[in-house]
Parts: structure tokens; sequence; C-alpha cells
């Protein structure tokens, strides 16, 4: 078997995730390890109306073969709405439609990545994106990610080299929940704006902002090859796998849209036309209240529960969004070799090694709160902060 | 913009067929360009009631991110009927959900294809094929297709080459519409059988047998690295990209599983209940009766025109099932320069070369018969006939 694999595919690490969540579905342990948006955000009486809605206004186009780049009506509402939020010029030949944003960024990968060809990406990153540049054996460049977003001095360092692709998720990434300063972004344009270059802001969480005012984009409108991949699957629903690319050039939508074709010919029609027919006829923004509000509490009670129960030498992440926190233990303690500790306990995270780029035991982890109640939260964290307190002191306060 | 593309997206061929789609949606135009099923054949009325019926039972879970290799229930479905129908020895394990089968051909060329590796292919072969092999850049190889099958010993010299990956649609070829007789496929067995590649047979049209008896796998149930490709597009619905892949070797479907992961994290979710709900509750095998009879009209509608319309040494194929005839024109005749005074009569359909590896103006072109009524095929027959009829007699005695 072996000698038949492709090069591309020994070099794809399995999602460190996805092994375990096999791990922590036993129900007994409360998880902090997925990304699972809370089922309320998902408004199943809506979609069950719409569902019926599309069928009986357009019978079997919603289940025959369709556009490579999705329906019209669809790309249009994006445009629509990007353009009255974010102040963007774009048409419906902006938008072309993915199976998810995962997809978006094999499409992206494909039309741009040849091997060894030079890609940046934060330091830590999301561990999905790792995974798919992965297939296509590009150099690797990290830079390193701060409070206030990507630190300026190495990413002028290594856009030195010839780089094709530089990856970001500006709004409270993945995995940290940090987000970009309005300055930093400033900054990040100026540092790129003259060079030939793709830059794709990966934003699935920019409309589960619980804190502050929302920034402009980095590239979005201004920057030649900006993309920005949009999703459904937190405001909408996940399963449906409907996400978006938003490209200001043409020519490149263009050959993405040919990469699409071969990938997949085009995201489940049926899906579009329902989240297109929920968007139309439901209250959009008020739903999207809803979870921002749930997922405050969430987190509210996740910090406040680490406030009270871990120790205090041990750091994390305040976002004012989205869905993960990040956690950064003591220099010389492996999230990794805890994670068997914490399971014992019952409750689960993700030791942060797969958001590295080949960098082994570290000391950090992400935890996600949007998919448990505000009580199960605190139970959870109690339990790691036990763990965390028997860690012997004198470990402790050499950090 | 050019340098920045990868090599893979610029040795991709863009698809003929959609091009060639957008011109004939005139309304006006009868089409036999595209692969639309009929759509008779979407059990429209039954899917609506199945869609109350997963979100009644599952609730949130049809919403939800899911598993990457789909939803046990539909594996193990698939797995059952495969083992009845062709005697295979199949568990759920061996199936894996993609989002239509046109990403089964992209995910198993990422886990075997780097580039300059060996791939055989039809001659001619599915255009879609070929344009997702072309995105890895492989070595192509091609093998005659006979009225029985594959040529035996063309395969058996470009078997001579290291090759990783052998490529068929032995039943109701796209295509030709041809089949290979069980002898032919015993053969191909036989030469391969000892050989250390992979062996996709490509069957979306199995169901769709309108005469004869239906024919064993060549490969299925015996050959180590088998791979059998199946999909939901023809028989249930297209829209709703439910494709699936066969897999007789555990290590190389685990494999797969991790790039469909990096690919897009799992084939939406509710269409997957959506589809096995609909089977456990309704006679499957009664629809695809109908849609048989109805393809066995319409494709013999098609034939007796060309029988009555066409000159006397214009040739073509007489299909058992699927949805394709392939026409072969005297041989000086362009099929491609045919195709724009076929429009101008309003009439489309795809000439033969981009089912061919490097080759241009061919005399081949392919039909579809499924997606117009009989009438409409005869029309479309007589025009095309008036068409050929008008080519000056020296020409076509040539042939």
């Amino acid at each position: 078997m072996e000698n038949l694999l492709s090069e591309r595919i020994l070099s794809t690490p399995p999602s460190f995730v996805r092994s375990i969540l096999k791990t922590a579905a036993d129900p007994e342990i409360i998880s902090f390890a997925g990304g699972l948006p809370n089922p309320v955000s998902f408004p199943q009486e809506e979609l069950l109306k719409s569902m019926k809605n599309i069928v009986d206004k357009f019978g079997s186009a919603v289940f025959q073969y369709s556009l490579t780049p999705g329906i019209p009506q669809l790309r249009e509402y994006i445009a629509n709405r990007y353009n009255k939020k974010f102040g963007l010029n774009l048409d419906y030949e902006n938008i072309l439609i993915t199976t998810g944003s995962q997809q978006a960024l094999d499409l992206i990968s494909k039309v741009l990545l040849d091997k060894n060809d030079n890609v940046v990406v934060e330091k830590p990153s999301y561990l999905g994106a790792i995974q798919v540049f992965s297939q296509y054996q590009p150099k690797f460049h990290t830079v390193e990610l701060t409070e206030n977003g990507l630190n300026i001095e190495q990413l002028k360092e290594v856009l030195k080299n010839d780089i094709k692709l530089l990856y970001a998720i500006p709004e409270f990434q993945n995995p940290t929940g940090l987000t970009y300063s309005a300055e930093n972004r400033e900054e990040i344009f100026n540092v790129i704006k003259d060079k030939n270059m793709v830059l794709v802001e990966d934003d699935p969480y920019g409309e589960l902002r619980f804190e502050g005012e929302h920034l402009p984009y980095i590239g979005a409108g201004k920057f030649k090859n900006s993309i920005v991949l949009g999703s459904f699957s937190k405001v909408v629903t996940p399963g449906m796998r409907t996400g978006y690319i938003i490209c200001q050039n043409k020519e490149l939508i263009k050959h993405i849209s040919i990469s699409k074709e071969a990938s997949d010919l085009h995201t489940n029609v049926f899906a579009q036309y329902l989240i297109w027919d929920y968007l139309m006829n439901n209250d959009f923004d008020a739903h999207i209240a809803k979870i921002r509000k749930l997922y405050k509490e969430q987190a509210h009670a996740m910090l406040n529960a680490m406030d009270k129960y871990f120790p205090k030498n041990i750091k994390y992440t305040r976002p004012d969004g989205g869905m993960f926190l990040w956690v950064t233990l003591p220099e010389d303690i492996s999230a990794l070799e805890l994670f068997p500790k914490a399971l014992e306990k019952k409750v689960a995270f993700v030791p942060g090694d797969p958001f590295y780029i080949n960098k082994k035991n570290v000391n950090t982890l992400r935890l996600n709160y949007t998919n448990a109640d505000s009580k199960t939260i605190e139970e959870g964290i109690k339990r790691l902060g036990e763990l965390l307190n028997a860690i012997p002191v004198k470990t402790l306060s050499r950090s």
C-alpha cells in the first residue's frame, strides 16, 4: 500500500481534533474540545418551512445539477450584505459558494500552490488550514500572533521570501480567540499592499461579536488579490456545508471556479436555495443577536470559572466574540501530557500542538465554550482547575 | 496574476460541457449536450416527507457538524445493497460518503497521485475525470475502448509502465454508452490481478440498465485495491451531491478519509439523513424501474430517429442503459466545427474533443437522451440529420 500513496497524503497530518472528538464522545465527558456551534443557532422550524417553500416554488430545480459558482440569488444576497456592512463594492460574480469554508481553503490551495511555494500562517493557526495546505506541500512560514494581531517585524521579515499566500483569521481567531486591532490591520495592509501575493482573511466568526465594535477587513475593498472567506456554518447550519469565497479579482475567481468544477461540480443546490429562502423570509440579524447573547453568557461563564478555579499563573485570552479561548500553562507543562489526566477527570480540551507547524508538547491549549450550558462549563472548568492545582507548586511558580 | 497561479491549475482544462451548457441555455435550443437526469427521477414529494421525518426524529443532529466518512446508517444501507446485488462482503467501514462522485475522483487523486505518476484512462473517457486528474499533473496513458470493452493488448502494453491508477467506466460508459462484456472484465482482471495498483470502477449509471442482464464488477470483491464509485445523483437527486466510495482496502479508505477531512470536513449531513430516510421508507427499486422504463423509451426514440434521419454512413452506439450515446462521423468531419452550425439549427451536442487526452477536431460527438421527451428528441435528431445530409456527398462517401 505505502508505495502507492502520494507524497502529499503522507505529509498531511490527520486532524488531531477529530481523533480527540472520538475519545471525548463518552457522554459523561464535558468536552471543550470540539468547535460545535450551539444547536440554538440552527433555526430548525424556519428551515423546515423554507424547505416546503422552495420545493413548491422552484420544483425540480432544487434537486437538479446546477451552476458551479452557486445560485445567483444567494451570491447576490451575500454581495449586498457585505457591501452594506463593510462598504465594499461587490456584485454576485465576486462570490463563489463552497462546500463549507474548508473547501474554500482547498480550492485556493489548488489554484495557487505548487510544491515548495511559500505560505504564511499565524503562529498558532487553524489546524484545518494547516492540514489542507499541507496536502499541497508548501513551505510554511509563521508569524507570531500577539494580543493585537500579527507581529509586524516578523511579517516584514517573512515577506522577503517570494510569498504566494498569507492566511489570517483577524476576528476571534481559531484557536486563540484573539482579534487583530484596527491599527494592526492597517499596518499589515501597508506592508503587503505592493506585493504580488494573495491575502486570505478567513472570517467564519465575524457575526459572533459580543464585545466592542466591528473592525474593517485588512485587504477587502483595497487589496487587489484579496479574498475573504465567510460561512453559514456558525449562523444558520454547519451540517449543510455552505460557505463562500469573496474575491475582488475576477480572473482569480474564474480559476477558483474551474478548480471547484473539477472538485465537486457545485455545492449542494438544495442547501443554497434553502439558506437563501431562509434569509429572505426571516429576521437574520435578530437570529444572530440571539446567538451572540448566548455565546457572551457562555464565554463569561467560562472566564468567571477560570478566574475562580485556575491557579493564578495560568494565562488565558478574553475573546470579544467567536467560539474559543486559549490557555497558556507554565512553560514546562505539556498540554498533550495533561490531556489523558483531564480525560480521567471527564473533561476534554484540544492540546495546542496541532495548531503549530511541527511543534510538539507545547504549553498551550484551546477551549470551546459554545456547546455547553453555563453550569456545565463551570463544572468542567472546576475539574480542570483541580487538575492544574495538583501540579507541584515549584513547577507552577517557575513560570 | 498569471505568475501566482499554480502549474496544476494552468494544466487543468475548463469543462467544455459547462461552457457549452451556457451557450445552449437558450430555451429554443434542443440540447443533447448536458448530462441531466430527467426530473422524473427526483422523488420530490417523498423527499419532502422525509425532510419532516428527519427533523422530527433527529432534531439538531441533521444540521450539526458530523463524521467525515458519512453517517453510519447510510453507509450500512449501501454496504448491504451491494452485498445483496453483487455478492460482496462489505461493512459500513468500506463505504465513504462523498460530495458527489466528482469529489470521489478528487480524493482518490489526492491520495494516490504525485506529479508524473502514471494513470490509465479509456480512450475516450469521462471529461470530468480527465479534468480532475489533470489537476494532479499525472502522465496519462490511454487504452482504446471497443464495442466489448478495453483493448486488452493495449492494456497489457501500458501496464508495462509503473501504473498507480486504472480508471474505467464499465457500464454504459460516459461518453460512449458502451458496456464492457463479461469476458472483457474477466480478461482485465487477469491482466491486473498481480499488479500493485488501484482500479477505480466508476459506476454512476449501473442502476439504469434497460436491456440485458447485469454484469459483475471487474475487481470488486476480488482485487485488493479495488474501488467502486456509486452515486445517488442519477436515481434520487444530483443537486444534493451525494456519492460514495466503496473500497475493499481499509488502509486505503483511511487515507481517503484524511483527505476528505482536509477537503470539506464531511458531506452535507442533512442530505445523508434525507436520502437514508427516503431509502428506508419507500420502494427504491420500484422508483428505479420507473426511471429505466422512461430512459429506454427515450433512448429508443433517439435511435429510431437516427435510423430514420441520419445518412447511412454515420455510426452510433446502441446503449443497454445509462444516459448517453456516441456518434462517429466520417473521418474528415470535425464535430467541433459542426457544433456552431448545429446551434444555428437550434440543437446542441458535445463534440468529442474534451473526452480525449490532447486530441483536437475529432469526428465523434456525444448525445444525451435523458432530459427531453421523445417528441423533442425526434425533432432535435431530425435537425441534426438535415445538417449531416447537407454535407457534400463526396465527403460523406469517403468514410
